[in-house]
C-alpha cells in the first residue's frame, strides 16, 4: 500500500477547512481505485504528524467520511476503507440505448403562442449607467438585516418547524406583523386572517385574473398604463377596456361609460402614484369609483405597490379604507422596501374571494418561502422595516430635488415634467415631438440605457414623446453623467 | 426644557444596541411632544458622560436621528429637533367616511367551487408524535451551509446584482450546477439553458398543466397516485384517465388500452418509488411506455422528487435519458434534500414547451428567490450537497432498516410491507381488512398522527387498507414509541 501521507497534500491558506482536505482528498483515492476496500487508513495520531496538523483535525476528517459510508470503524482494530462504497451508481433502462441528447423540440404538440409574452427580462448592457422605469437601490437594501435574522434563527431548535411545509396563505407571524404595520400606515384595520402572504404583487395579480376572469370578461385599465397587469388579465382571458390618465389619475367618466353600456367585471388601478404617469389618483375621484363599483358590482384591483415612499405631503388612504362594501382587493409589496429580488408581497381582500386565492396558490407552488417569511416578520416587528423606510425616504427625496433640479438647470429646453410627490420616477415629456424610442437609442450609443416607451401604451407601435425615469437607484455623480449622456442623446434625435 | 438626561433610561444587558436604545428614546419623545420641533439636543459630550456611555455612542445615536430626518444638524451650532418631522401622515380620501372595516364578503361574485381543493394544509395536533407519509427530517437540513452563503454574500459588492429584477428562467450560475449534478447524478447530457427554475415540483407540474391542457384533455395518471398532481390536472381541464399500479409500476396495458381508445394529451408518472406505493417502474416498462408516447404523441411528465434517496441497489436512470423524441419533461426537487420549506425545485425540456413555460412564470411570480438560487448554487458547486446527500442517506438508510425490523418483530401479523429501495416511506397494507382511516383516528387518540389513507385512491370514499408510513423523520425513540402506539390503535380498530 502507498503511503496515504504521502498522497495528502494539505494547503493550510485555503478557503476550504483544513479536515475537509483530508476527507475529499482520502474519497477521490478511493474513487480511484488507489485505496481499496476493505484497506487499513493510518491511525489519526501518526497521520497527524506526518500531515503536521492537530490530531483532531484528522479525527474530523474521519468522522466525515464514516458519516459518508466512506469508511468502517472496526473496535479496537481501526478504520478501514468500506466494503460497500458509497457510490451507488445508476443502471441504465436499457444497454443498447444510445448517449442521451435532449430533443430539441417535443413530438408533442406546444402552442407557441400559447402564453402571451410582450415584456420579457432584458439584461442590461454592461457598463452602461441605467435610467431604470423606477427602482430602488439596491446597494442600500437591508441584506445584512435579513442575513442576521437568517443567522439567529439558524441557532434556534424551532426553526426545523419553519423548514417544513406550512400554511399556503403564509407565515402567520408575518401577517400578524403586516396587519399590525397596515394599520399603522394606512389606518386599515384587518386580521392576520384577512391576508395572503405572495409572492410580489405580480403573483397577486396573477391570483386575482385567474380567480375572476372568465374567457371575454371586460377589464378596465389604464392607457398608458401597467403592461405587466394587462398580461396577466390578457391571459387569463379578458377584454381590456381601456380609459385615458390626466393630472387627477384614471378618468372616472369614460370608467362609467363603460360600466353604462357593459358588464364589466374588474378594474385596475394604481391610485398612489400611477405607473407610469406618477399621477395621485384625487380624492373626489376615489369616492365616484367606488360608488360605481359598488353599483355596478366589479372587483376594484389596487396596487399600491410603492405607498410606503413619499416626500412632499402625506399620501392619501387606499381605496380599501374607504371601501364597506367588499369591492376593493388590496395589493402590495416589500420588493421595493428591501429589494426587487426578494419576493414578497401581499394581498388584503374579503375572505369568500381570498379563500378562493389561497387555494389557486397552493395548486401553483404550495406556499412561500418560509424563512424568508419569518425573516420579514422580525424585521417588521422589531421596528427595522421602519428605519429603513425612513432612511429610503430621506435618501430619495433628496435625489429627487437633485435629479429634477439638474433637469431643470440643464435640460429645461428640450423636456417638461411635474415633481412627483413621491415613488421612484419622474415622468418626462420630451419636447418638440421628440421621438422616446429614438433618444433612446441613441442613447444606448453614447453608454446611457433609458426607456424607449415601448410599454407604456397598449398599441406598442403607437409613436409618443414621453419616458419614465428612475432616480432612486443613482446617486449624485451617477445622475450627473446620466443627464450629460442623454442632453446629447436627445439633441442627436431632435 | 426637561432635561433630556433625565428622560432617557439604558439597559446595557438588552439585545437593542445602546445607540438604538437613545435613538428610539429621543424619537419617543419627540413623538408625544415633549421635545419640540427646533428644540435643541444636549452637545454629544455633555450627554455621554450623564448617561454614562461612550461619546462615540451618543453620536451614532445622532447619526441614525439625521439619517432618518427627525433631527437637522446647523454646522457649529449643534443638533435641533427638525422641523419637519418625518412622520407624514396619510390623509383620509373623506372626512366623513366611516372607520375602516374590512367586508366579510365581496359585492362582485366569486365562484365557490372556482379553485377544487381536496387536499388542504392541515396543522399537526402539537404533541403528537407523528408519522409522516414521507417527509426528511428537518433537523438535519443543512442551514447553517445556507446560512454562510447569505452572509458571504452579503459581503459581496456583486450581490446588489442579485437584489435587482433578473431572469424569469432563474439564476444561470444555478442551472450551470445543476446541469453538471444532473449529468454526474443521472446520465443527463442537458445545459443551463434547457432547464427551468421553478418553485418546488408543485409549480413545474403547474406550469406543464397550464402550458399543455385544454379542456376535457385526457391525462392519464396511476391510481393510487399523487393527489397534488391530479389536482392541478383537473383545475386546468383534465378528464383524467386512471391506471392501476402493481409491483413494478403502472400498469402498461392499461395505458395502451387507452391509447388505442382516446386521444391521449399527457401522461402523469413517478416511475423512482411511485407515490404512495413506492414501487419502480421496470426497465422493459419503461422502454414500452417510451414506445407509447412516441407512437400516440402524448407528453410524460417525470416526476423524480426523490432519485437523489436510495439505499440497497443504484436506481434506474430516469425516463428522459433513454428519449431521443421529445415525449418526457423531467421535473424534480431540492426541497426533499434541503428541506420542504426551501423552494426549488427545476424543470428539464425542449426548447418549444420550456420558452411557453418561462413565459408563464414570469406572468405567476416574474421570477425565483435570486439570492436563494445562488445561495443554492455556491452549495453544488463546493460540493456541500454532495455530502449532505450521502450523510442523509446513510442516516436514512438506517432508520428504514431499524423501522422495518421493529414493525417485523412487533407488528408482522398487523401489517405485510417491501422494504422499499430508497426514498422516505413504506407502502404498508394492513391485514385482516382493517380500515386505514378508523386506525388513524384510533391512533390520534392515543397521541400519534398517522395518514388515513384518504388521499392515495382517486375515489376518496372507497375503504381500503393501505397506509403510507415515513421513516427518515424519526430517530430510534421515536420509531420505537409511534410503533407502539401504532400497534395498539390497529388492535382496536380490528
Amino acid at each position: 500500500m502507498m503511503l496515504i501521507e504521502s498522497l495528502l497534500s494539505i494547503d493550510k491558506n485555503s478557503q476550504v477547512p483544513v479536515y475537509l482536505q483530508i476527507t475529499n482528498g482520502i474519497i477521490s483515492y478511493i474513487r480511484q481505485g488507489i485505496l481499496k476496500p476493505g484497506s487499513a487508513l493510518p491511525a489519526s495520531r501518526g497521520l497527524a504528524a506526518s500531515l503536521n496538523v492537530h490530531r483532531k483535525t484528522v479525527v474530523a476528517a474521519y468522522d466525515e467520511l464514516y458519516a459518508q459510508s466512506w469508511v468502517d470503524v472496526i473496535a479496537r482494530k481501526g478504520i478501514y476503507v468500506a466494503n460497500n462504497l458509497p457510490d451507488v451508481t445508476a443502471r441504465p433502462i436499457d444497454k443498447t440505448v444510445q448517449k442521451h441528447r435532449l430533443a430539441g423540440k417535443t413530438s408533442f404538440r406546444v402552442d407557441d403562442d400559447r402564453v402571451n409574452h410582450r415584456s420579457v427580462f432584458k439584461e442590461m448592457p454592461e457598463g452602461n449607467i441605467t435610467f431604470t422605469e423606477g427602482f430602488p437601490d439596491t446597494r442600500i437594501a437591508p441584506v445584512d438585516l435579513m442575513v442576521r435574522e437568517y443567522r439567529r434563527m439558524a441557532g434556534y431548535r424551532f426553526t426545523h418547524k419553519y423548514l417544513m411545509y406550512g400554511s399556503e396563505q403564509g407565515s402567520e407571524n408575518l401577517r400578524n406583523e403586516l396587519a399590525r404595520f397596515l394599520g399603522e400606515t394606512r389606518g386599515l384595520h384587518v386580521a392576520a386572517d384577512d391576508i395572503l402572504i405572495t409572492k410580489g404583487v405580480q403573483m397577486a395579480l396573477y391570483l386575482c385574473a385567474q380567480v375572476l376572469i372568465n374567457k371575454n370578461d371586460i377589464v378596465i385599465v389604464a392607457d398608458p398604463g401597467y403592461i405587466g397587469a394587462n398580461e396577466v388579465f390578457e391571459q387569463a382571458g379578458a377584454k381590456l377596456a381601456l380609459v385615458p390618465v390626466d393630472e387627477h389619475g384614471i378618468d372616472i367618466d369614460a370608467v362609467e361609460t363603460i360600466c353604462a353600456a357593459k358588464k364589466v367585471r374588474m378594474l385596475y388601478v394604481v391610485p398612489h402614484h400611477h405607473q407610469p404617469t406618477t399621477v395621485t389618483l384625487s380624492s373626489e375621484r376615489r369616492m365616484r369609483l367606488l360608488e360605481l363599483a359598488r353599483k355596478y358590482q366589479f372587483a376594484i384591483i389596487e396596487d399600491d405597490y410603492d405607498f410606503d415612499f413619499h416626500y412632499t405631503c402625506g399620501p392619501i388612504l387606499p381605496l380599501i379604507s374607504a371601501d364597506y362594501n367588499g369591492n376593493v382587493i388590496y395589493v402590495g409589496s416589500f420588493c421595493k422596501t428591501i429589494a426587487p429580488g426578494i419576493r414578497i408581497g401581499f394581498m388584503v381582500a374579503p375572505q369568500n374571494f381570498l379563500q378562493q386565492a389561497i387555494r389557486l396558490r397552493r395548486h401553483i407552488d404550495r406556499q412561500g418561502e418560509h424563512l424568508l417569511e419569518e425573516a420579514m416578520a422580525s424585521l417588521l416587528k422589531n421596528g427595522d422595516i421602519g428605519r429603513h423606510l425612513k432612511k429610503a425616504n430621506k435618501l430619495y427625496h433628496e435625489r429627487r430635488d437633485t435629479l429634477c433640479s439638474l433637469l431643470n438647470r440643464q435640460m429645461g429646453h428640450l423636456i417638461e415634467f411635474k415633481i412627483p410627490d413621491g415613488g421612484f420616477a419622474i415622468w418626462v415629456k420630451y419636447l418638440n415631438g421628440v421621438d422616446s424610442a429614438l433618444v433612446s437609442e441613441k442613447a444606448n450609443e453614447l453608454g446611457l440605457s433609458i426607456g424607449a416607451g415601448t410599454d407604456y401604451y397598449y398599441d406598442r407601435a403607437f409613436k409618443h414623446s414621453f419616458v419614465r425615469i428612475g432616480f432612486a437607484s443613482l446617486n449624485e455623480k451617477e445622475m450627473t453623467e446620466a443627464v450629460e449622456i442623454w442632453k446629447r442623446a436627445i439633441i442627436r434625435a431632435l
